[in-house]
């Protein structure tokens, strides 16, 4: 298991520049009010293909070899990693395939489509999606991207809090959701480095909270088949993402359904963005622990914006 | 009539920086694609409360002198421009009344008296609206803030256009929407002044077209209550708005309803920004009217969020 340093996070940085937003830090007086701190917001929201999967995605696409790089790349997601790995291969005109279930929204196939990426399905099963994800690779030679247990990935995500340190000033925490953890794992990477005074909290559903489990017990849980709105964040840790976490992370605080819906109407109504249930979570768990962050600076990541708009989750 | 000079705009700036945001300006490289043009936008949903009439309100309330603002300001407004004159009055400390039909969305009231203002509610016709107002300004000695028709709020909402040609070089096009003309208005001052070779467009609904047919018959026609879903748009011209439009307005381009809200849901869609529904009218009109637009660069202005996200017009 190779763990990115650093120098990979650096590295990262200046390869994927050319392919990423510099993302705003929105603020909003109302919600710190409501909060008792001070919150500052990074909006990956506003990244291309609408998540900061864009980086970890970039940074693996353009690091490939050129011989490497013309089988293409491959992964499984129904989520925004899939999209973002398509938005990346297709900068570099390589090919994409993402195996996706045949029952995952039209919209995320389509989202794969529209940058360019091939979609093949597979049944809504982990033996399924292995057995035809296999042919895929043995097809094409595609490199596999992994989600998020990747240190290609994990150094991509980490450029986002090197971004948000440079904006906002003497931070007192910085907040992410948690799914898989490749965001966390990112923003350790480079806090832990840059700014090991501030500390790194973890947000995550209370219906898929493997990682806060997995946290209290110090080894990894997995949930079987979590569900929750939050559905960027029902995937377990893996061996990777849980070496940050464990190391790094300051404590995991969860949510209910209730709350990220809230909060998630909240960002859109005084914020003016659109965010997606998982990046509510962080500010859904900040107003709930109202005590842990009182008068604190505190960034929190909002980690994408791609969200079915004729179906949202308060109607 | 007093019109207001380039070096109106400039004592604004100066005045109500500490209480509004520079705005970002967005662009996405899909929206750009179907358009055939370059366009920038100018995220004034992101502005304090909501909307860039927090400008020529702060302009407005912050250029009192002590004595008139003891007394306070009132306006007339069931839309941005009440709350946004409540947000002013609120940072100054000062009282603010908003006199608006009884019938109007709770959401507008709940608006104004977040930020502290007053509200008194009139029966939905002008002879109501006005004398109640009457009353009001008899009562209390406040200090009138119309929404557009002011030398005041011209100049606040001209700031928006100072900002945007310092954040984006070359532009061919700056389009707003129109409704009572305080953007435009601000928006022409600005630019015949500093970048006199950019043209000026301004964007209206088919279905409340008054400024439109003003602007091709080259007089004031006032609509009798138009109905449209950009609800922010229904108000007429008045003598110091329309002496802007007819001078430095290059051309009114109007949409339908359905454009509208189509380009109001690609904005969200694609920029993952919260805009109302008035703030979609220009690129409605750009995208009915690209060969006006093919190639070039376009300032666009996003006039405002803030929209019941309980009933979204596409739903």
């Amino acid at each position: 298991m190779y763990i990115p340093t650093i120098a990979d996070m650096f590295a990262a940085h200046t390869r994927i520049k050319p392919f990423i937003h510099r993302t705003p830090v929105l603020t909003s007086e109302y919600i710190n009010s409501v909060a008792g701190a001070e919150l500052f917001f990074k909006c990956e929201n506003l990244q291309k293909a609408g998540a900061f999967k864009a980086r970890g995605a970039s940074n693996a696409v353009f690091g490939l070899t050129d011989e490497q790089a013309a089988r293409g790349v491959a992964t499984h997601s129904s989520g925004n990693h899939g999209t973002c790995l398509s938005y990346a291969a297709g900068r570099r005109g390589i090919p994409c395939t993402v195996v996706m279930p045949r029952t995952a929204p039209q919209a995320k196939k389509d989202a794969v489509r529209g940058y360019g990426g091939r979609v093949v399905e597979c049944e809504p099963s982990t033996t399924s999606r292995e057995a035809v994800f296999a042919e895929v690779v043995a097809e094409t030679g595609a490199e596999f991207v992994h989600p998020y247990n990747d240190h290609r990935v994990i150094a991509g995500q980490a450029t986002c809090s090197t971004e948000l340190i440079a904006q906002v000033d003497g931070l007192d925490a910085v907040i992410a959701p948690i799914g898989g953890g490749g965001m966390v794992s990112g923003t350790c990477l480079t806090i832990s480095n840059f700014a090991p005074a501030i500390k790194i909290y973890a947000a995550e559903p209370e219906q898929a909270d493997d990682a806060y489990r997995s946290f209290k017990a110090g080894r990894i849980i997995a949930d079987d088949a979590p569900n929750t709105v939050a559905d960027g964040l029902k995937v377990p840790l893996k061996d990777l993402t849980w070496h940050f976490v464990k190391n790094h992370v300051t404590d995991i605080l969860t949510a209910s359904e209730d709350e990220i819906v809230d909060a998630m109407k909240l960002i859109w109504k005084r914020m003016k963005i659109v965010v997606e249930p998982s990046s509510a979570v962080p500010l859904a768990t900040i107003l709930k622990n109202k005590g842990v962050f009182a008068g604190k600076r505190v960034g929190v990541i909002i980690t994408g914006g791609n969200v079915d708009l004729d179906k949202l989750p308060w109607q």
